[in-house]
This record gives structure tokens, sequence and C-alpha cells, in this order.
């Protein structure tokens, strides 16, 4: 697995000792999250859009409608700034401002690429639908050609991106140690409540093992 | 409270009908997030970075040591996008390509303001450590003078601003709907764990009433 050198860009500056730059611990958080937030600039206004994703080997991929506004953006060469984040916990400290939060987040830069060939796409898009449930991807029908046609799919490389996590409890002043308030984590998890099968779907019938896991 | 008009900036084009714009509903979406996505355009790069925050009214709160990116991005004038985005479900449909998620996510822009009053900053700090769990801010010791002075405060009003809601179940196409797959949605909850006390907390104290709700 190649391992990019952090840029100018994406190293972590203010607590270095955050930073992580191996493709281990930057894949690991990807394919953990289940929501990208996509920032592209249009002037020296920022946007950013909340997306599904996927993970294709060494690649980001989204993918929208063929007049939706990320495709415009990408064809007309904009860089993008893709940031996956987890939150683990709330950090509370003696002091207010000492305060924090644990997550584990990516930051990826660079220009997305648009991808037009039929088999290559159908690809991508296999792995954004099994980037939302392992195993659906043979549980759903697969798009048709006139679905393909009005799909645009784009992957943005992971070779200039960056992690960052902070774990553990508060970090306060040695001054304030001894003061009477309570200090510690929170932990905080994403967890899924029981399935709610649409109405096409038969009250009789078993849940698919990847929906059941 | 003032309900500002959509511009069109900030109207939802793609599917209308999940967009929203009274401040009702986007102060309601801001006051349970608890990690802002905050976008800044350098030049035509975009960056996204999650940030914790705060709601002081009818303004958004942010802060960061003085010398941080954040600061020096607000302070040259760069226009912000700050994104909150609550993940409520998984939306699994017969067919691959009308997968989604449902979800609440509010995209405010404009220009920040920096606090520089003293107790104005505290005030919008305030609003920061209650966001975080309500009841924190008359537990924990109040920022000093030092600190205040070491931390540059910033507010982005709500006046252009939308939310864009995503609920229910899947949406096939008629086609589709007699087709043998699970199709439902799988609901995402956030939960906390049980908190973890910092080592200079006696293990005897029994939890604050605002860590044990």
């Amino acid at each position: 697995m190649e391992q990019p050198t952090p840029t100018d860009r994406t190293r972590v500056k203010q607590i270095p000792s955050r930073g992580k730059y191996d493709q281990e611990t930057i894949r690991a958080i990807i394919d953990e999250g289940l929501v990208a937030h996509v920032g592209f600039a249009d002037g020296d206004q920022a946007f950013v859009i909340p997306m599904g994703y996927g993970r294709m080997d060494d690649q980001i991929v989204i993918h929208g409608g063929q007049e939706a506004r990320i495709a415009q953006v990408v064809r007309r060469g904009a860089p993008l700034c893709i940031t996956v984040t987890l939150l683990d916990g709330l950090v509370l400290a003696k002091s207010a401002l000492h305060h924090s939060m644990n997550y584990r987040s990516v930051v990826v830069l660079g220009t997305a690429r648009e991808i037009l060939e039929a088999s290559e796409k159908l690809e991508a898009l296999r792995c954004v639908v099994e980037h939302i449930i392992p195993g659906r991807w043979d549980e759903t029908r697969r798009p048709n050609d006139a679905e393909l046609k009005a799909t645009a799919v784009f992957t943005l490389p992971l070779s200039e991106a960056s992690a960052k996590i902070r774990t553990g409890s508060a970090v306060d002043a040695q001054a304030d140690l001894e003061l009477p308030y309570w200090a510690g984590e929170i932990p905080i998890r994403t967890t899924v409540l029981e399935p709610i099968p649409a109405e096409t779907v038969p009250s009789s019938s078993p849940w698919p093992a990847h929906v059941r896991d």
C-alpha cells in the first residue's frame, strides 16, 4: 500500500501528535463512516454538502445525477475537500476551555475524476452500495443501462489525505486538577435500531442476513 | 422570530420538497447536532474542518486559538459555510440506485464576525459549553481573563440558512416493487455509553445530574 507523505495542506499543525498519515488509518475511518462532507469553492464562497459515498481501493467514490451540482463542480475542474468524521465521545474538563471531543476524522483534498466507462462505473456504484451495508449489492436490482447513463460517478484519490484523532480523557492544567467538578469522557456510539420493512415487503419475510447483522 | 427568505444559494433545488427554511426547523437541527463541518475557500481549494460549536440566539458560535487557521480565515474576510448533519437512517431500496439515507441537515452561509468584547465573548463560550451538555457551565471553572484573551470567538448569523430533510422508507419505481429483495429503513441513533470519570475524580463521587442525564 502506497504511503503518501503529508503535504503542507494536509499536515496537522496545531496539535501535531493528533495527525496520522498512514493509509491503514485513513481507510479504516473512511470505511466506518456513512456520511461524507464534500466541500468545494464557488468564487470565495465554500459550500459543504453531506453525501453518501464508497471506497474503491485507494479512491473515494461519490455519485449524483448528470445535472447535479456536484457533477457541474467536478466537471469545471474545481478541487474537492472530502471530510469524514466519526464522533467517539464528549470530553468534560474541570475548566470550560478544556472541554473537547474525541473523534477520528479524515480530510482528503484533490481533483475528482469522472468515470465514464460503464463497467468501471458499475464497480464504483457497487462500492457505494456495499459501503452502506456489506452484502447488499447481491440483494438488490443492479443499475440498468439507462440508469447508468443518467448517473454521474466520480472518484477522488486518497493520495493527499490526513487523519486526525483525539482519544482519552480531559487534559486539565495542573492548577485545576483539585477543583470539585466532574471530569471525564462520555463515550458516544452510533447504533442501529430494528429495521422497518417497506410496505412492499411481506410481513412474514425473514430479514436477510445482511440486514439482520 | 425572523423568518428569512431562502436565497438562490440556499434554496434546495434537486428535490424541493426536502427544503425547509423556517428558523424553528433550522435551530432544532443545530441544537441537536454536536459537530459542525466548517468550510472555507483558499483560492479554488475548499477546506472542510469538523468543529464543536454552540448557538447564541440566531447565531452559530465557533472558537479557536488566536492563531488558529479558522481565526485567520475569518479575519481575512473569507465567507464560511457551516453544515450540521444528523443521520437518522439507512434506506434500502429494491434497486441499487434508489438506496438513500434519512437525514436532517442545515447549511449556513455568510461572513463570520469576531467577538472582541469580553462579556459577549464569555456569553458565547457559555453557549458552546452548554451545547455539549446543558447545565455544564455552572459545573466547570469559567475562563479567566488570560484564557479569554487567548481565545478567538466568532459568530455566523443564521440569516442565510436552509435545512434539508429526508424521512420515510424506500421510494422504488413501480416496476421494481415486486422484486424479491428486502426494502425498508434501518433507523440510526446516536447514543451515549456510561461516562468514564477522569483519574482526578474520586471513584466515590456520584455523577452530577447534568452528566447522569
